[in-house]
């Protein structure tokens, strides 16, 4: 970790840590076991009997579709976090988890405060009670077209045209749309979004904020609310400061923090809990300022499980639940329509075992499966 | 409870209790909270907004549905169980109950061991490493039929005949088969099961000791290995007793014992655990005597919480998880397909909230509910 | 529930409640079992054996003191609590708890935030770096004591002299001094504070406060602290209010927003997780604010739990851990100490069999006992 | 692990295990952190006040004492244990382990059971109503002992002689005695088991089998019962086996076999919590053959985390908890009695910090210290 974010001489250094948000960041601290102590965990149960029967991906896999979570407990990963209160306050609901946090009993609080980038400032959303519009979508939308092409511009840092004017380099209007569609709906942790480097958190606000010179007017907007937190924070920190000056009791003159305040803590938790929370907290529904921690405690799972998390993937964070009712009216499926999803599975990369889970799942015919792809003896 | 099940002075009587199994049983003991309390603890987060956007049971139907489960844990479930010790150890690796059980170190352990029904001895799958082959469906299928016709017969105890002669009355085999399947497949708790008095695998065992009066052979095998549990149960309780009246400490005698004994304890869950509990108890993989307690504790829960029940069989139960691959290969819907869909969740009572949820989920465009089902201006 | 705390039209009224800070409440919303449960599910355990040896206060009291805490589990309590956010954020670190908590995400938050009593206000401890000094014993050692006598005044609010001229009525510096170290050192749940219908952090404030009238000087100064933190408090909430009018999706406007900011939850524990709580948050060391949730929690824990309760207090919250070193340099008692001790017990209602746990603990021959206690037969 | 100890060509070998009972063993699979994990996790609270002040071990006492017990939560351990069901199913109970069990649903069960070594077997205690008798001191006490000196010999495995003729070599049937008491109220972890190889379970045991080659009669009746215990373990396999042959079900014939059946699982703890379990299950009330496992596992933490074991041992293995009205009833310490336990506890390594918090916990005169170990300036 590089010396601005250390806190304390105690800190560990030369541990990798991805920064997060305006001042905070996730740094793994530690680490027990890998791929290989999950297929370990579950072949006690297993015996003899499965040792040479699947790969260990293959039976990863099979434990997290079929929700046999406990091998997954026996892998712990230890982070430490600092981030703003009141992403912490979600967090912290996560009771599976060992925390040791920052106290401001014992030490004055630096100065270290969020304050929204331009690109996060968001109406209310007029649907959902529970969160804001969406920024990005709403600005995509609003962009001048004139004749049905592209004619404003934006960049990325690495200078690749995002929009351009219509000679046909760039990205249309349309294609953006599309992007931010896909950014909305399916903010998960992606191949796409590791190739740039950015996380689809950083993505989005880094696409809202360059639309935003579009929008001179609604720029000026956002300035203005991101200088009232500043301000704010700082007419905070300067009364919390005049308190202790004053000799009155940290723990007292602390209350006067707004939630923007910056703690840290160490953040420990197992492999089948961490997916849990990454669940539900890298879901297009959470807050954004706690997916984008989410996201980036996810980089680090995926680098270090890379088995687990294809599986998580697949057969946890992009998956679908469909109730009953929903089941029922979608499955019955001709025997053209059963044959194309078979065949679509087997494309990739199922075979026999696999087609008959989701033939059981969708009421089709198993039979199928053998007559498509005949038996070879092994079963697999 | 009735006078035999007590098991001591200090039990609780006049509680309603469920018979399973040979000598099991499952009794409510207490319960704290109603439909009505997961709407209390829910609106707390929601304050005012949502007062009279929605009806209770809509309100519990969307908590469950998005996996808002606190609430849920604000009701809380306390039975007394007894149960074979093989049993037991499945239940007690759910670590969210609370649990007080009878203690062979302190007590004489009462002379109470389990011993298979006829209908309920099966030999090892020949895929599924894990189960017993499903005793049922061979019976059926071995079944003589000459001529196409049913030729076999047995009753239930009400006296309504299951399998007659050709004359009409009663079930064909392909009915029976039917039902078989759906015993297999859906061994869930129905509507049916109930209407019956029956639970799902009380059904099952019950048809399976009817079908084995058929097949002479296999029954007197079952007969034989039921007569040797049993006299191996004796025989270990003898010894038990006679390390007894030598004196040999309780602590030490009692491991003699084997896992067909049966225990008891109290055992209190909160509502979200109990219904993760259900899920994976109630499945058709879970071993057929644990479902036996699983699906009467069941019973209680959907007579004292019918909201929230209707809610989990739809949402939870009975629903099925997609896999990513799964969904993307079933997603592409044409728009008569859609509309199919939507449409026959509208006939359930779906209306346009709730079928947005499902376009969402199936990428069927969002415009086709406005299209079929304009908004009134409520948006709901 | 008087009207007044009444938070939404869904919450319930005619329920126990008491006042907790300015603002704050802890209100009893339902409880699952009460003393004889616990004994009811200890019994199970027991089996026939314990059934008429010893009485059910005997029997909780046996469990709590030998840490047999699962019958404990089988209660549960049930709250609403509205508390700061500073200190809300102390509790949820008790994992045990279920919480559903006001979202300000989906509600706007009411304008409700905690200023500091000017008893509460105090200076860092110079030696404890974790807390605030002791007002009260700093004001009570500070008071003019010309002659020996008293000759402040102060009064309770039923007009009881605290300290008076010297002729006679009144409390004396010297045994308001002893109260005030009472209150330091045994700020426990006790039955002088029930009486006086206060809880020690209420009377600890109320005993601070009136004695600042003593020093008019650090009176206003604390009078300083107090109105800044009220129009900190005023300027947040008016910044808040301006974004939400300006559009500002609420889950962006609430950051703004201090740690006095009063929260609103439902919170249950079982009784087991209850106790250790209010072990951890009644203790001297606890931040003063949380104490006082802490208790107020307690007074319903000791009216429903009565016989719990009392084992609690003398199990548990009142008792002190020796560490091996200390148990070891203490316990070479003489005879004539041991004797004291057993016979000190006695008078307190101790017989034989917990006398002789006593003489286990601390290395007395427990010969002592029936030599002065003869068995009379029966053991116990 | 040495060959003889694989379960299945999965498990891991090179590890360090130790052989518990007859057929079981705990062997450590994997440790994240150690001692100064602790500390760091820790510091994050304290920020940078207190790095300086303390040194590591002080700081992880300080912790243990004062219940602190999150930073212990940073550590886990992970081992392999088989185990006899009827210690398993206490084992399970701690909640807080992740287990990955043997099912003997998937696999055929070893033929592996345990029977009680013939100094373990003993006679239900008179008293405790949930134990044995104390066998090894029944048989001390049965020694003859002519002429008031040991006439009886027996040998510890490396010769040393323990009772021998009345020549004055080897230990006098008084030590003994006293040895046996040691055993019995302290068969804790201590360095003497350690110097000697044998944990206190172990010791126990092989004392009480030498021993009982002085009394003929007995240790043919516990050969007897232990010769039952054999030959109904065998009967009770050989069922199994049959069951198996005839194609049952694994799941089902499973359930034939008795407690004393070894089991095999991962079992993963965090040291917190690991603590808490050795505290009960290290317990002299806990059944012997669970503190044999028990005892196994406290040698790896002991090895693993010397200054968190030395201060758990102190703090809390090795301690007393005073209640109340113990401690009332003997804090009235004279003066002479308080100076002599701080002075005792001073030759111990205790200094002013920790001598005052036991003048706290005592009631004794905090000035005391100061007098006779004036403060140097630096308050430690």
């Amino acid at each position: 970790m590089s010396e601005e974010l250390h806190v304390n001489p105690e800190f560990p250094t030369d541990i990798p840590y991805r920064r997060v948000l305006d001042h905070g960041f996730v740094a793994l601290v530690d680490v027990m076991g890998e791929d290989s102590s999950i297929v370990q965990a579950a072949r006690v149960s297993y015996g003899k009997g499965t040792k040479t029967m699947r790969s260990d991906k293959a039976l990863i896999s099979y434990l997290i579709r079929h929700r046999h979570t406990t091998p997954l407990e026996m892998v712990e990963f230890k982070f430490i976090i600092r981030l703003p209160v009141f992403v912490a306050r979600q967090v912290v609901r996560h009771r599976t988890a060992s925390i040791n946090e920052y106290s401001a009993r014992y030490s004055e609080v630096p100065d270290r405060f969020w304050a929204p980038s331009l690109g996060a400032i968001a109406d209310q959303d007029a649907v959902n009670r529970q969160g804001r519009a969406d920024a990005l979508l709403d600005l995509v939308e609003a962009l001048p077209d004139p004749a049905g092409d592209a004619v404003a511009c934006a960049y990325r840092e690495d200078e690749t045209a995002v929009l351009v004017a219509p000679d046909g380099t760039g990205i249309s209007r349309a294609a953006l749309l599309e992007d931010a569609h896909r950014i909305e709906f399916a903010p998960r942790f992606s191949g796409n979004a590791d190739d740039a480097g950015m996380l689809p958190t950083e993505n989005y606000l880094w696409w809202a904020e360059r639309l935003l010179d579009f929008f001179p007017e609604r720029k000026e907007k956002m300035a203005s609310i991101r200088a009232r937190y500043q301000e704010h924070n700082e007419r905070s920190y300067a009364l919390y400061q005049n308190f202790l000056r004053e000799g009155v009791a940290r723990e007292i003159a602390r209350s006067v923090l707004p939630l923007t305040m910056y703690t840290e803590w160490y953040w420990k938790m197992d492999l089948h809990n961490l997916f849990h929370f990454l669940r539900l907290r890298m879901d297009p529904h959470a807050q954004l300022e706690v997916r984008a921690f989410a996201e980036a405690i996810g980089t680090f799972v995926k680098e270090h499980m890379p088995h687990a998390w294809d599986s998580f993937a697949n057969d946890g964070l992009d998956g679908v639940f469909l109730c009953r009712d929903e089941k029922e009216v979608l499955r019955p499926l001709d025997d053209e329509a059963q044959r194309e999803v078979l065949q679509g599975l087997y494309e990739r990369g199922y075979r026999r075992r696999r087609l008959k889970e989701t033939c059981r799942k969708l009421a089709i015919d198993e039979r199928i499966v053998d007559e498509l792809w005949p038996p070879k003896g092994d079963g697999a």
